[in-house]
């Protein structure tokens, strides 16, 4: 997507053939700051110290990070080393985990001298592959705004909440849940955005916002508590949110706070939809508010807040008491009854086992061995 | 309540007999200033720079000015000057006019040789009436929370979630969300609050954690998005929300972000209660969402946020994109159907019409009359 008017991707290969360009995502959206991956180290240091974040940006910088490695150590000591530093930067990320086997898979039965080139080109498949699949969700999710688009009898805009981040930024380009949006704004439906700020790591007002502005996309940031007042008042045409993982039922985890944006859409009527890439799908549960453990992280998250002083400077404050407790879940999983589809690179489906099965008759199998 | 082990209210009159104390709440939580006002300006400016906040305690602050105006000058003029200075310091305040009509109403046919006595009289008796109301809503509360403790069968705990600032810092002691708290607290029944953030004032985050903390009241600090979680596994037995204003039918308007947990309450079967004063029931009209104007306040409260930086300053930092638009939206209307209970001081009744006529019963002819 665009930055400044060019386009953009979150990670790149510099054009000495061996250097990978990434952003630093820790200074958005005060600043557009580039950073250099020459080594392994700097790759796992990206990710480690959240440079780059989301599950399908994290993949590409791990197998880049990979490719980093090869040149500096060909060998198999080399390529083990490679994936043992880079797995331990994020012992829960699915992408990752995946990214760094595919690797192994690839490089270890090749000879040495091989091994680099080929690193290379893997890691850059793995990040069209990406844009892929993004822009598959793109094209199934465009009918959805161009319907909501009809439906106001083309008067004023569509109007679309979203929360968190799943946009371009975590991801290689487009991202899940802003492709359709961003295509559909790239087809010339007017269309507005209400970004849900997203305490507490607050993606929304940061990245959501930063990367809307950037492409040109109108936009306003609204606190978490705000969407439900918005749909009271017929404000939101549709809701499009990403996840982290689906169960095979259709319900959806992610970032905490969706749950409630759904039920204030089935309240009001309001289509919820949630875009995703089909690897999400964890194929092997279906009650996700029973069976998706919720991570609890750190409580200074929501404790403290990082943001840009008068004078430029970006600093941290405490927000709450000394002395009071804080807990900070970092998801929540919304009951598949709740979502009206799921926007796959396969097109859209009812959020349901049968709706799934529809899309990928592959699975049918598998499920029915279980 | 308590404040560092010691019962405090959020106005007193100082040991002089003249100039009046009062908590700075801008400081909260991170440090414990109070202030004395010696005059209508301090006064003044206590309310408009918001040192004070919340109906009840706006209310009896502009009492104790209008008695400050009248130790300073006992004449009409002077009298006529201090409601109008008052008057004009938070436009929409509904105390504030009813405080500042009320030491008026009284004043205007004394002598001025009488007036000074008099206002000091009445505006402590101000103080005092809140006092008892919010008494009377903690006495009528409590058998609500009783009744959680013994359908736990008094194991662990009661887990009460509240939204937004409904303490005693928003009144002048006890407050009304959280009266029946307090009162359960001192009775020893174990409870543990959440306390919801509240963005984008974080009015929980600072003034509900801090003095519950000071009381002694367990509490943990959640972001705004994470109730509806903590709902799904079973972690809240009930809620008690405050409110700003509720209709005849018992539609509550409170706090933005109170109707996303209301609609998780009834999701969970979690009841979800409302303590109120009951001058705060607006018998003019029925339908919340239709009838009540939410009020849009000024979006660098979204955009911007202060706290306590690593150094022990208080410092406003930016949250989102320098070109992002951000909206600000106060309120929101929880319909009556997603209303377990309104507590007042006269005791619990169902959220609508008939509920309210129960307790209210000279009520009756003037809705009848519309």
């Amino acid at each position: 997507m665009n930055v400044w008017g060019r386009p953009m991707r979150t990670i790149w290969l510099e054009e000495d053939g061996a250097t990978v360009g990434i952003i630093d995502q820790t200074q958005l959206p005060h600043q557009l700051v580039t950073a250099k991956l020459a080594t392994l180290a700097d790759a796992a240091h990206a990710i480690k110290a959240m440079l780059v974040r989301g599950a399908p940006l994290i993949g590409a910088t791990a197998a880049y990070g990979v490719a980093l490695a090869m040149r500096a150590d060909q060998s198999d000591a080399g390529l083990e080393t490679a994936c043992t530093t880079l797995l331990a930067t994020r012992p829960t990320a699915v992408n990752l985990r995946w990214a760094i086997g595919e690797m192994r898979r690839l490089l270890a039965p090749l000879p040495p001298a091989e091994r680099v080139a080929q690193a290379y080109a893997r890691a850059a498949e793995i990040c069209d592959e990406d844009v892929a699949i993004n822009q598959g969700i793109a094209a199934a999710g465009l009918p959805l705004i161009e319907a909501a688009w009809t439906k106001k009898r083309q008067q004023g805009r569509v109007e679309i909440l979203t929360h968190c981040n799943a946009g371009w930024l975590a991801a290689v380009d487009w991202g899940t849940a802003l492709a359709p949006i961003y295509l559909a704004h790239d087809r010339g439906i007017p269309l507005h955005v209400w970004v849900d700020e997203t305490r507490p790591r607050n993606q929304g007002a940061s990245l959501t916002a930063w990367e809307l502005g950037q492409h040109g996309v109108a936009h306003t940031v609204i606190v978490d508590n705000a969407g439900g007042h918005l749909m009271q008042h017929g404000r939101v045409d549709l809701c499009i949110v990403g996840t982290d993982r689906t169960t095979a039922a259709g319900d959806v985890a992610n970032k905490i706070g969706t749950y409630l944006k759904a039920l204030a859409a089935r309240d009001n009527h309001v289509p919820f939809y949630v875009g995703l890439p089909s690897p999400t799908i964890d194929w092997s549960i279906a009650d996700g508010v029973k069976e998706i453990p919720i991570e609890e992280r750190d409580p200074s998250e929501v404790t403290e807040i990082a943001g840009l002083t008068a004078s430029g400077a970006i600093v941290k404050v405490r927000l709450t008491p000394q002395d009071s407790a804080a807990a900070n879940f970092a998801f929540d999983v919304t009951p598949a009854r709740l979502v009206t589809g799921l926007i796959t690179e396969r097109g859209v489906c009812p959020a349901s086992r049968d709706g799934l099965l529809g899309l990928f008759p592959e699975m049918k199998a598998r499920l029915a061995g279980e």
